[in-house]
């Protein structure tokens, strides 16, 4: 049995997987689910993950769901393509777990709130809450100037190589760059310089292809 | 050098640090953090955590912040005390993975907007946001519902051993019971069982005293 992915490019979490999966050079199916028809609330998809979200991971026996926990899953277990986890250095592993986390519990929450209110609201019909967007922007701005310190000593943001830490982000700096807050990113030049660079990897630009193939033209 | 833990009692995320110290029988030093003399934001302790958070753990030459983080390179780095990892067995070590994200995604957040708003707020002069606790109620309670059903049929979370997955949750729980949605739990009997299980631990019992010496009597 192969490995199969339960999601849609669309989907920030499942565009995170995908972009690991093309890093750990892993072949897999992409099953797509429709969540405006309620594939991801039927029994069959919360028999594979209760809370009714995608994306989901079958490997074999083994079926993962959070992307996190997914993209963690394969970057321990599959040793092809690039070692997203600095397995070989005890230092380097640990600061990959802080920044994984940082980008969890710190860029996550603002970054998630500003895109959810600025493109996925008012593309299914709910209206933006301007002040959540507003007040998350800000916050945004100061974990980013944390960000700007780091970047200036450090190549990527766990140590000089590229790691899980780095590829979580890059979906969603993606999409924040078709809000009017791209500034949060381009206004901080090593911030910038990263994103530069994470965003030109070849696991990344084939991603981008499929996630913007699928959004609406204005 | 020695293991040291930046921090309070008081906060969830330095207790659940406690915890997982125990449970992995590791001796460590306590330095106290006086958050209302703003001694997380001073230049000694940006140093440390560019965040100004706490915890933060120093362990010989590595030092990380984020609480998740933190457990995991203890679970992962020590040998002694409980396996919180499952880390003989590839399919219970992916569960692990899950459900600990699980606590960080879905529980945390509304667990936490209960806890900050009811206990938090009301001991620092600010005015509690009953819209967001009565909202997060609904949700939290949602989450529990899926919890009843996996522990339905798993005796912890992550598999039929207590792991990190459970420990993540115990502080947090343990303040629950200090608001009056404690039933939040007690209406669940399988959620309810399993957090008379975990809150006995003796890893917790005695990180338990030093919470509630903390908090000031009604």
């Amino acid at each position: 049995m192969g490995v199969k992915l339960y999601g849609i490019p669309l989907s920030t979490p499942t565009a995170c997987v995908m972009t690991c999966l093309a890093e750990k050079d892993i072949e897999y199916e992409l099953v797509p689910i429709n969540l405006s028809k309620g594939e991801h609330k039927t029994p069959t998809h919360l028999a594979k993950n209760p809370f009714g979200k995608i994306p989901v991971l079958e490997d074999g026996s083994v079926t993962l769901f959070e992307s996190r926990a997914i993209t963690a899953y394969i970057s321990h277990k599959y040793q092809s393509g690039t070692d997203l986890f600095r397995h070989d250095n005890v230092e380097e592993a640990a600061m990959v777990g802080v920044w994984v986390e940082v980008e969890s519990q710190q860029f996550n929450p603002p970054a998630d709130t500003i895109i959810y209110n600025l493109l996925v609201k008012p593309f299914i019909g709910q209206t933006t809450d301007q002040s959540a967007v507003d007040a998350s922007v800000v916050k945004l701005g100061l974990v980013l100037d944390v960000y700007e310190a780091r970047l200036s000593n450090s190549k990527y943001l766990a140590c000089d190589s590229f790691t899980l830490a780095d590829l979580h982000h890059i979906p969603y700096i993606h999409y924040l760059f078709k809000t009017p807050h791209a500034d949060l990113i381009t206004s901080r030049a090593h911030v910038n310089a990263w994103w530069e660079d994470i965003s030109a990897r070849p696991s990344f630009v084939k991603v981008a292809e499929q996630v913007d193939a699928f959004i609406p033209k204005a």
